[in-house]
């Protein structure tokens, strides 16, 4: 969108996009069926879990005026609202950590002064929540959002990096806290007896890790060779939650042999103690706050909206790379407007407020393209298999195919590369079946793999609907009551699901894959290339790389220093705004404009709010069985940018190097290369074409191409 | 060998043919240099550590009669007159299982009698010796190893998973100990507390399960992508040993919090305890030992020679199975003569005497197979580099390859396909080379990938040499010496690494990859081809697999369950041995005979005594720097058989793949594969033209191949 700060326009455009496929937000939603359960369980834990345990520190530090009980309320209310009324879907809302040490250094400060004390603190995070709401409400009508497009892939990809160091700190911290005497607790009891306290810990080692391990190989299930396709695919699906009950189930299991309170458990009041309650009622008091402390509310007020103005639109962004393709237009003003309301709302019910969330909106964004994924395909491999059974010939499969995967798209797509690319594979294999005379022979399984056939044909893109979200929030919201069986839960699991999260963001974040890099040796670094089609790793001179890197690094780590200072630590995302400065003007002074642009590529403009109708999409959902994906499924699921550009790269190596097609095209065996290359070139964007002609052959040998990479260093 | 029983011929074959190549067994092994370090340590920690806990067991069932310090001593012993007098130095001896519950059940039998009582014990084992020995010399001048070449694959693997289970089963017992009150030890002191045991046993999961963790991660160190390669060599050269230290030295961390005792350690009396040294003097009460006990300990004699026996000659034949491209002699016969010789031995100076062991053997044969890798790969390589120094062509670099590997080989290395491979090679590039008109022009690297060449031509080979067994023998002598260090090792570290033992034994044991075939979901079958090229994988039916397989499990378990009957259970060998006649006479009626020749290749010839001469053997060891050889390099160490195998195909697939070679061969892509299939299906044996030509594709595109795999089941 352009830069102009016309008050409203902002709105008004996003208002205008998103209405025009708000209808088909739903429908599509409930046309992909009980499938869509899949994403929402995995996103309804990676929000909940951490809201929980924020609401255990928050407790801890505000003497128990706010729980867990709280934090799932606002994260379940908040989540709703968003999902109906809001903008963008994509986007998960939840009380983050930056939220929780605002409220205790606000509560530190309440407790302390007579006149409001602990009494009357919710009553006066009350008016923090109104100035803050007005604050977002100016940036949103301002069109504040427009300066987001600044914001490159260096400060984003920062941001994601510093939120995983976060997440691990509070794993790592969690264990080390394990061999201690919490807090609250009185020291006396067996539990905490020192040889009580090490087992406990030591017991906090096994479930962590145990629950860290599995729910990573869970999560590349599709690619695991044992056990049928469904199987696979359902705990690729539900292998997270899965394993977090199953360790619970099994840290049960020395319970004869130890005292209770070993392992340690989720600690959180009942919904219906009637400590839980006394906050609904906080808008009685607000006019008992001395205006003294009404008016100094605006201080806090402002740290909190420039916070959330920043977490709530990078969240969004990252949710919406453009590698995912999507179809339906970003709504950064609206969304920023909105959480403007649902503040004031928060801060009115004394419940902390939510904004969006990283790495949970990604996470849900990739979740949702592996639904996707399947959807088409399941509809493409049932058509090719009809049209088989009728012994259509290979042109009239891939017609009936072409033809089935346009109803499922939006006419825009036509402009798409991918819908090319499926008449391009189309043309070619016609053409080399022509070419052996056996384009009108009716094609049978042997020798024509379809479900392989079509994995090569999609391109990346993802189920944008709001059912998801509305569903995961009322599943938060369901916490509340559940919290008895949540209680069951040991921490340590916490832990290590904390771990898990921070892991699950790193794929996919070039600035990771780059510092990987840079401790890789020589000869290994062309599979970095192969893997992530970083194609910066050929662009740009090994030592401009490094040194762009550890800039970054550097960078990095002061943000997550200054996150250790008590009061001003909230504020480390200005740190991170002043990113945009910095790369505007002082990084061009040290780097090449053509080597920033291979390593950040900045994007001052976005895709247009795209005219949308609603062409049918996906009825066969509700049939369609678990896909057996394998590896490229896997591949959208686990990782993000990196893996999606591999995806890509597979599919040219599959398509050029399948034995059927290879006898198929032994005449003209370059062929099919050179006809699938533009597409998949169109895929990776603009500087792909450099690697159409030598991407593929780096995945068969798992060999060094003759480059510059082995001499990099 | 032809299965004549003319006394002393088998004998007189094997001295003939080991004598031939006996110098040469050394001066090979000391021109490979410091670099024989890495097998030898390898092992050395892979014999000495189970030597060690087996000593810890005979130590409690004998009430420390026997202990740690008398198997240690044994092994060194035994070892030592092994490697340098015995036939096949690829073997390696140590006291095993079964001797200790041989002598366990001797001990109960002694301990009760009036007229012999722990004290005549070992004077009475020492006549149980003598008998023992009297029988192998008489199995071993009537040439009873013939019969071995009966034991087929069938009989070898189901043996190698049995002592794979043992191991494991040890590794599981011991961990549960963790939890309980050893016996001996003083149930009321501090660490039996409940609260400690839990601890213990909790900080002993950690332990072991990190040890594991680690251990396998670091044997694939050589294909990580990061580090240095001489780093990651050395790595995957000592990482196992390092990681016992590692972890080791970690589980003193948290000494200050903990009463002594946990976690558990090691226990065995330092060797100059008066203790330990009572048993030397054996011979003097020999003769005190009544005539009927003297008699009678002819009973079991019997029992140990037939495992010795089996045990023997099985673990020389898994060490030298034909995928191994052994170039020097067996020695059944002899090793068994010798073997007699060492039983009287330890016998007269009352210790439990040594036999072959398994999985040792094979691993010793797996890591000198790598070493050997190395050196010709150095050698080739710095050998074409020179050439390329002086702009030589393409021809000429070839040319001096293949005369430096000619001049690392034995003459009769001419008729073998590796060679054949080298020349067939050179002809290829050179052909294509010409037909783009470079076959003149100088080379460099950036058009030719040296080690990637030199990579995709070795064969496998092994560095058969006396030394590394003469140093490991050597140094677990000196753990009699050390044991005050040994007795700093966790307990629990020791299962960890039993475990590592079981699992490290298992990749290339076709029995086991067809147990994994039948939980592989069909779709995923052709997987197992690609990574093993177990061919019978197309040449089979799967219900035929299916079938055998679940008939040679069934038959394994009947075996593990023999090894939990009290005494007989030492027998287990005999059922083992029972399979021969089974699988001569009773399978060929249930199974078509090409299939049977599919699933378990009889052999029932052996490769003759060849003519050797004394041919230099890489010098260049010495100078020689870690090789950066990646997953290739690693398949060969990790695994045996199969991987061996997948290198194989991995070269045919890189020949044919690599850009630069592709870029080469644009006119005539085909040509490279059809050229060098022929060398790889030699290497691969019989069934391979089979694959031969659609081998190759499955690496690159990860993809099946249409064959009857996906309809298996």
């Amino acid at each position: 969108m352009e830069e102009t700060f016309v008050p409203f326009r902002g709105i008004k455009n996003d208002l205008n996009g998103r209405l025009m496929c708000y209808k088909q937000d739903w429908t599509g939603g409930f046309k992909a069926g009980f499938r869509i359960l899949a994403p929402t369980t995995y996103i309804f834990f990676a929000s909940a879990i951490p809201v929980i345990s924020f609401g255990e520190q928050l407790d801890r530090s505000t003497d128990g005026v706010l729980t867990a009980v709280q934090t799932l309320a606002s994260t379940a209310l908040c989540g709703i609202i968003h999902s109906i009324i809001g903008g963008q879907p994509l986007l998960i809302l939840g009380v983050a950590e930056p939220t929780v040490i605002m409220y205790t250094f606000m509560f530190k400060f309440a407790k302390d002064r007579p006149d409001l004390g602990s009494k009357l603190f919710l009553a006066w995070t009350g008016w923090v929540c109104v100035w803050t709401a007005i604050l977002l409400f100016l940036l949103a009508v301002l069109g504040a959002c427009s300066i987001i497009n600044r914001f490159t892939r260096i400060a984003g990809e920062l941001f994601g990096l510093l939120i995983a160091m976060l997440f691990m700190q509070e794993a790592i911290k969690g264990l080390v806290e394990e061999f201690r005497i919490p807090e609250r607790e009185n020291p006396n009891s067996i539990e905490f007896q020192p040889s009580w306290r090490f087992s406990n810990g030591m017991f906090a080692l096994v479930l962590s890790f145990a629950l860290l391990l599995t729910a990573l190989r869970s999560r590349k299930a599709r690619s695991w060779r044992y056990g049928s396709g469904s199987l696979r695919g359902f705990i690729a699906d539900y292998g997270v939650p899965l394993m977090v009950v199953v360790w619970t189930a099994i840290s049960y299991l020395p319970a004869g042999s130890v005292p209770k309170g070993i392992p340690r458990r989720l600690f959180s009041p009942n919904p219906w103690s009637p400590g839980a309650y006394e906050n609904w009622t906080v808008i009685k008091d607000m006019l008992n706050v001395p205006v003294l402390y009404i008016i100094g509310a605006f201080i806090p007020a402002t740290m909190i909206a420039v916070l959330y103005y920043f977490d709530h639109s990078v969240a969004s962004q990252l949710a919406q790379q453009k590698e995912f393709n999507l179809r339906k237009p970003p709504s950064f003003h609206y969304d920023l407007l909105l959480l403007g309301f649902m503040v004031i709302l928060c801060g009115l019910i004394g419940i902390p407020p939510s904004n969006g969330v990283i790495p949970q909106s990604p996470m849900h964004t990739k979740s949702l393209a592996t639904l996707k994924h399947q959807l088409l395909r399941n509809r493409l491999v049932a058509t090719a298999r009809k049209c088989m059974r009728n012994n259509a010939s290979l042109g009239q499969v891939y017609g009936s195919m072409q033809e089935a995967y346009q109803q499922m798209q939006t006419p825009l797509i036509y402009q798409e590369p991918s819908a090319r690319g499926l008449k391009e594979l189309k043309d070619s294999t016609i053409q080399i079946a022509s070419s052996t005379g056996n384009i009108n022979a009716p094609v049978d399984e042997s020798t024509f793999d379809v479900e392989k056939e079509i994995d090569d044909l999609l391109p990346v893109e993802v189920k944008e609907q709001r059912l998801s979200n509305l569903l995961q929030a009322m599943m938060v919201g369901g916490c509340v009551a559940a919290m008895p069986f949540l209680k069951k839960i040991p921490t340590s699991v916490l832990w290590g699901y904390f771990a898990f999260m921070a892991i699950e963001s790193l794929p996919g974040n070039q600035f990771w894959e780059r510092i990987l890099l840079l401790f890789t040796a020589p000869s290994r670094r062309y599979k970095v290339l192969e893997e992530y089609h970083a194609t910066f790793v050929e662009t740009v001179p090994f030592k401009t790389i490094a040194i762009f890197t550890i800039f970054q690094t550097a960078y990095l780590l002061v943000c997550f220093g200054i996150t250790w200072v008590p009061i001003a630590g909230v504020l480390f995302p200005l740190m991170i705004m002043l990113l945009v400065p910095v790369r505007q003007y002082i990084l061009p002074k040290f780097f090449k404009a053509a080597h920033l642009q291979d390593l950040d590529a900045a994007e001052y403009e976005e895709a247009p709010a795209l005219s949308f109708n609603l062409a049918i999409d996906g009825e066969m959902g509700r049939t369609a069985s678990f896909g057996d994906d394998g590896e490229i499924l896997d591949g959208i699921v686990t990782r993000s940018r990196g893996e999606i550009r591999r995806m890509c790269s597979l599919k040219l190596t599959s398509c050029t190097a399948t034995p059927s097609k290879e006898f198929r095209s032994l005449q003209s065996p370059r062929l099919s290369d050179s006809v699938h290359s533009p597409r998949i070139s169109e895929l990776r964007g603009e500087q792909s074409p450099r690697l159409g002609g030598r991407g593929p052959f780096s995945p068969r040998t798992g060999e060094p191409r003759p480059s510059n990479l082995g001499k990099g260093s």
